[in-house]
């Protein structure tokens, strides 16, 4: 099956000592927008005059918007459950991670990020500290959070803040995806109402990618977990897993493993770190488009899935077609802070999607569906239409 | 009493303009310190590099000390229930001063500073909620939260974290005020043991100026709350203020009102926001040495201090001997980070204090009893008289 080993990742071939070397005292830091060479100007920057600039936040909190870093600033929490592939590796562990998205944020998206890793796993916890924080931030972008917990938190977080929440993991993997998918439909001919989709994989990612493409129109889809496709006759479901049968296999009738559902199935896409075998992959419909996404080791091989498919995907910078969130999230945060969005809408992730399509334009071919990550279009683009999305749904503030 | 009024701040005289457009926008930014120039950039600073810093971390957790910036950096934490002279405006309208704060941090101390404002003024909740973002932290820097909470707040935390918890409203103030109190001393050449100070205040910056006295040898010391003097007869008093009159008051006999402990007291400590008339600081011993630190406005007009008192001292910019406590916490936290302390100690501040009063050395004057804020000097050596009493106490790491 997989008999062409992967190469080497940039990072791996013997390049240690770089990468630990690059970490050494972090990869961040604070930086003053202020001049601060005087008596003048601590008397400007700090007392007496800053009494002044809280005293009309304190008559009207609105101005802290402008008076202050937070509708600029969002807070990068993580509980450290689900670290990138290597799971459950606690907060101090997750902050290499949590300080890079905060230099993507800024490098990007032009966001001040600052990343949070809390010494708590429990719901409660991490919803009240989160809140209790709001007031320092202008938005929230949840990151490596476990599945099921990810969906509780986000979802009683945006019912409690009028702040941007995201899960970055759900909503910007699914961005990103649909964007990729939309460009591979277009170069094999197909319409997403005809289209054969299966997603290994009802964590965080799987069950916002089944959610975005159930809004773009897709409506025959398939998502497996270990046991096989979700459909509510097997009775093992979470809530958030019934509640994505009834919305997926439950209307087409697909049941069984993944191999059974893969067969003739137009599109996989893989956000499970799970594998598959070269001859399900090969039991797939003709010009069959295949993205495996975990990283960095994909589903399937992208040599052995080219024997098969048409258009292939995978999370790595070392193939054609990387699926990376950095394609949307500083831009979905830029759009949202730009126009002081209350919360991010489907509307604003559907057209945060489209628009990386778009960008893709005419150089689109198979192994050209999605950007490149230092495509300096990237980003203005995603918020461009993001805030342009906010203003349409009613949540933009300016 | 206070007959010549007091010349307009610096940023009063019709400067409002430049301070809002000065904090427009905030006063600080995230800066990356890495390169993000292209795809092997992106793989060592983000996947699939950092996954082996992760791991390295999770495998020792000592290492997030070298290979994140968690060691530099330092949460400033607020309920804005106490800001400036503003009292309780709530944790948006704080936000200018917590910024402030964070750049004086870098500037001066190199430290890095993220402002937390929280939602919350319930003590166990800011307790639970600093714990549970520990795993971020270096260190945390508590801030204009309101006494008694704020002795409560700290003392918890410093049970509960291995890292320095300094309430800089407290023990910065008592540093920077020791240092200049030594100078003042030597000036009009009195001892510790034969000196009679009272403090005016037994809020935070009260209580702590009051102990840190005690530890530098201040025998005759007499706190005055708005009902008089704290003794032990009264039965009114918290157990903050009870325990502090019987280790000042209760001692030597001192009651009543704030005038009548005045009479003949050497030192006056005005950390209340109140006022002194002409006549009580008139009744002082020969060669006063009177601290008006209340800010914008002294509670002795300097004018009319040195009618009475030999050395003066307020915490406004436009007059000689400013105690300001941006010539403390960037100092005391650069030498804590240096050497990893697990937290600050009463010897700490004490070594920045006495590093702080040796820098005037020969330019000793009564115009000149503490360095400027602006000496490039002063963080230095705080840190390095910090570093070496945090060695000596047995809290240093490295």
């Amino acid at each position: 099956m997989t008999d062409s080993p992967l190469p080497p990742e940039p990072a791996a071939a013997g390049a240690d000592d770089a990468v630990f070397a690059l970490h050494r005292g972090g990869k961040m830091e604070i930086a003053s927008t202020v001049p601060l060479a005087g008596p003048d100007d601590l008397s400007m920057a700090y007392t007496p005059g800053v009494a002044r600039v809280c005293e009309a936040i304190a008559a009207d909190p609105a101005r802290a918007a402008d008076l202050t870093w937070v509708s600029n600033t969002v807070a990068v929490v993580t509980d450290g459950t689900a670290v990138l592939g290597l799971g459950d590796i606690g907060p101090a562990a997750a902050m290499p991670v949590m300080e890079g998205k905060a230099v993507l944020f800024k490098q990007f998206g032009g966001v001040d990020a600052v990343p949070l890793c809390l010494a708590t796993t429990d719901t409660d916890e991490i919803v009240d500290t989160v809140v209790r924080l709001a007031p320092s931030f202008g938005g929230v972008n949840l990151e490596d959070i476990s599945a099921p917990r990810c969906f509780e938190i986000e979802e009683r977080l945006k019912a409690l803040l009028d702040i941007p929440v995201f899960h970055d993991d759900q909503h910007g993997t699914a961005v990103v995806v649909l964007a990729a998918l939309e460009n591979a439909l277009r170069i094999t001919g197909r319409r997403h109402a005809d289209t054969r989709v299966v997603i290994s994989g009802a964590g965080a990612a799987g069950v916002a990618v089944a959610k975005i493409l159930l809004a773009a129109g897709v409506t025959d889809l398939a998502v497996t977990d270990r046991r096989g496709v979700l459909h509510s006759a097997r009775g093992d479901l979470t809530p958030v897993k019934q509640a994505l049968a009834e919305q997926t296999a439950d209307r087409t009738g697909r049941t069984g493993d993944l191999a059974a559902v893969m067969a003739g199935a137009d599109v996989y896409i893989g956000v499970s770190g799970g594998t598959v075998p070269e001859e399900v992959v090969a039991s797939m419909a003709e010009d069959a488009i295949v993205f495996g996404l975990a990283n960095p080791n994909p589903e399937v091989h992208p040599d052995v899935a080219h024997r098969h498919a048409r258009v292939v995907a995978t999370g790595r910078s070392d193939f054609p077609n990387q699926i990376n969130n950095v394609l949307a999230f500083p831009g979905i945060f830029r759009g949202a802070f730009d126009v002081r969005a209350s919360s991010i809408t489907e509307g604003m992730k559907l057209a945060a999607a489209e628009a990386l399509a778009a960008l893709v334009g005419e150089e689109l071919s198979e192994d050209h569906i999605i950007p490149s990550p230092f495509d300096a279009r990237v980003a203005p683009a995603v918020a461009s239409a993001v805030a342009e999305a906010a203003r349409r749904d009613g949540v933009a503030r300016r």
